[in-house]
């Protein structure tokens, strides 16, 4: 039995383990286009805002412990170009140009995703960045220490481009933000999405939604960022329009595909093809609240995902249930955490979303130290379902999100949702939590 | 309709408040035998180990802002002192020894609990103190202020013990612990217990477990504790034996009681007379997992069964779910966090349980400031049911106990959890979080 496994990354990884670990006999062995494996994306912008750190740091493992601990067959610098179904055989180049190919018995697609580049002009300027890889992460940490960059602009305001924000600030540069849209984070409920804004205002970041950058300029004195009604000179350029999957191979070879172009993929992982899997940034995944097909790129679902194809491939039948869409990060010294639907996903899905927003605190009364916790929570109308939340505040934030998505799991209702029994000490939380004031006041709103 | 509740505390303000929200022309009467109302009780360790804090920060609401904003007829300095439940009258004896009736259509018993006091000789000594009310807590700081206190011995070793052990070592005061088992936190899985042990001694706490109080002595220079093979001397003891629940007038009227000796309440909170309900430290409740009766004091159960018990007497019948015995302190830099049942209480209850313990880390991977979390998870082998977890850890480990009482409330399997979409970032978290590693652990053991 012969497992090929293109990518190496968190689902190709955990699929090569855990097939190990089932079953030590059997031939795994993992393409990877570049000489990193096994590493923590999400970890770059935290890195990158500590000069002194080495990227390396955020390897979890080394190519050759999987090689010589775990035994799994892995080929560092081999691109796969073509997957020829029917033969059950791959093809690739390595590094050097020579030609490869491998046949197989199961194979696993786990290609990622890549930064999304628009057509502008200038957008392959030097200095202009993009992060999603490591080497990303490694070329703009040696862009900035070999360039006096004393201000970046960054292109886009989602997560990462936030969280990168933060990053360079802490490295003393300035930063500069522009998007097309208006709203800042569109997901966000307005009023926590206010209080992002005003975070990041205080921390010294100019903003500018609702500005649609046209070209980028290379100059004597760096970059120019040129907008319609706006001009932002600066040394390096940061594109985090987001994230597309790498589905290519899959399309090409006829695999089916779904939300975001990503590869479709069953609740085993299995693609349209029975002897081809997907998983990770590449494949999509079932909603838990809508049962519907989406894209999400999510770490925790990349490296559950490659488990369960080891699962399927070499042990038991074994299904995923789907994704709620948790996410939480930081930015500068707020913590903002989000699960399931919001309102106008809700309404998207046929449900009856009503949304209440509260302000919180983060200890109980008379406990110093006390923050602020913006909260929104969205129920249905209709069957009084628990839909989703979102939170922003100093503290208290993140780790609360977790028992929102288990009840989203559950189909929980708001109604006993505030019945849970939520532990209660007055340095990490009001007598009401937080969340029970929220669920309290979102059941008089749905009743 | 006169609503009457014996009991001006979580559970008792909680009821008449939602009960004037629900009809604001009904007759609310609370008979309160101290001055002070609605205070953070679980802040007085906290309050204590700040000398310039005034207790009263502690009071959430003044007793004249119930009568005057929520037209509430509270009336302090009233103390019940029986019940005719034949005729719906209380009786009562005012500060002023001018005794009282009162009728009543409905009536409530939060009558809270009370600090155990064993027959220790010199247990009555001047200086050995408790803490359960706010006027405990002023008699503590009032002493510390007015007496050199360089050394204070704790008998017990529960979690207000251990919080006040951290309160007093922040005042400069040197503390000794004494108790007669050998485990300090007998309920805590012995691993999660070894780590709050070093906790307390790397702050200088003594710790004697294994020695019984024989006798408190008043000497020149302060007390004197004496156990068969220990002396400890000090100026102030803190008796910390536990709490009861305050249910002598429930008992002198015939209403059933149940588990350690709480007023005995069904799921609307009635007791076994129709027109008397009974919530709070004095009542007994449902443990979500076990269906049984169980007494465990907790301030969220207080204020949720106080407004359950204002619908059921004004509104719609409301039916408590139950509880999880969710729990969460912090001992000078240890969060600690409990909920469900422990390997002990799940085979008391008939389960056949399996618990693992691991240890994982707080932040992801390369991340600065991480920090250990010990995670210990409780899985029964006949259903796959989660039973329980408990957690001890620097950071990251309070409101992550949520997530599992959430499970708890839906019964949910180990296996399931695993699946839960439980959020991600560098800063708070490996990818794989601690309790879905820890849920892998189990499902392995389980199975």
């Amino acid at each position: 039995m012969r497992f090929v496994i293109i990518g190496g990354d968190a689902a190709g990884m955990s699929a090569a383990s855990k097939g190990k670990r089932t079953d030590p006999n059997a031939e795994i062995i993992v393409f990877e286009q570049t000489q990193t494996v096994s590493y923590s994306a999400c970890g770059m912008p935290y890195n990158i805002a500590d000069k002194d750190s080495p990227m390396d740091n955020l390897i979890v493992r080394k190519a050759s412990a999987f090689r010589e601990k775990q035994g799994i067959d892995l080929r560092t610098g081999h691109r796969v170009t073509g997957i020829d179904k029917k033969n059950r055989v791959i093809q690739g180049v390595r590094d050097n140009g020579e030609p490869f190919d491998c046949s197989y018995d199961k194979l696993l697609i786990a290609t990622g995703a890549s930064a999304v580049l628009p057509d502008i002009p200038g957008i392959d300027s030097p200095g202009v960045v993009t992060l999603r890889s490591l080497d990303d992460g490694r070329a703009i940490k040696d862009f900035i220490a070999n360039n006096a960059v004393s201000r970046a602009v960054i292109i886009g305001m989602g997560y990462i481009a936030l969280e990168m924000a933060d990053s360079l600030r802490k490295r003393g540069i300035d930063v500069a933000m522009v998007k097309p849209r208006k709203r800042l984070l569109p997901w966000l409920n307005q009023e926590l999405s206010d209080v992002v804004y005003a975070e990041l205002k205080k921390n010294g970041v100019e903003l500018y939604p609702g500005h649609a950058v046209k070209e980028i300029e290379k100059t004597d004195r760096g970059l120019m960022v040129r907008c319609d009604d706006l001009q932002l000179e600066c040394q390096m350029v940061l594109a985090a329009f987001g994230a597309k999957p790498n589905s290519e191979l899959a399309a090409e070879a006829s695999l089916e595909t779904s939300a975001g172009n990503a590869i479709s993929v069953d609740r085993r992982c299995r693609t349209s093809d029975p002897h081809i899997y997907a998983a990770g940034d590449c494949a999509d995944a079932y909603h838990i609240i809508t049962g519907k097909k989406v894209w999400i790129p999510l770490a925790v679902l990349a490296n559950r995902a490659g488990r369960v194809v080891a699962d399927n491939v070499f042990g038991e039948p074994f299904e995923m249930q789907g994704i709620a869409g948790s996410a939480m990060f930081k930015v500068f010294d707020l913590e903002i955490a989000s699960t399931g639907l919001n309102p106008g996903e809700a309404a998207d899905n046929g449900f009856d979303p009503v949304e209440i927003t509260i302000q919180s605190r983060s200890r109980a009364h008379g406990h110093p130290g006390n923050r602020t916790i913006h909260l929104a929570m969205v129920g249905d109308k209709k069957s009084g379902r628990l839909l989703g939340a979102q939170m922003v505040g100093e503290e208290g934030v993140a780790h609360r999100i977790h028992c929102v998505a288990v009840a989203l799991h559950t189909a929980m209702k708001v109604h006993d949702f505030w019945q849970t029994d939520l532990a209660y000490a007055p340095p990490f939380s009001p007598v009401w939590d937080p969340l029970l004031t929220a669920a309290n006041q979102l059941i008089k709103k749905l009743s």
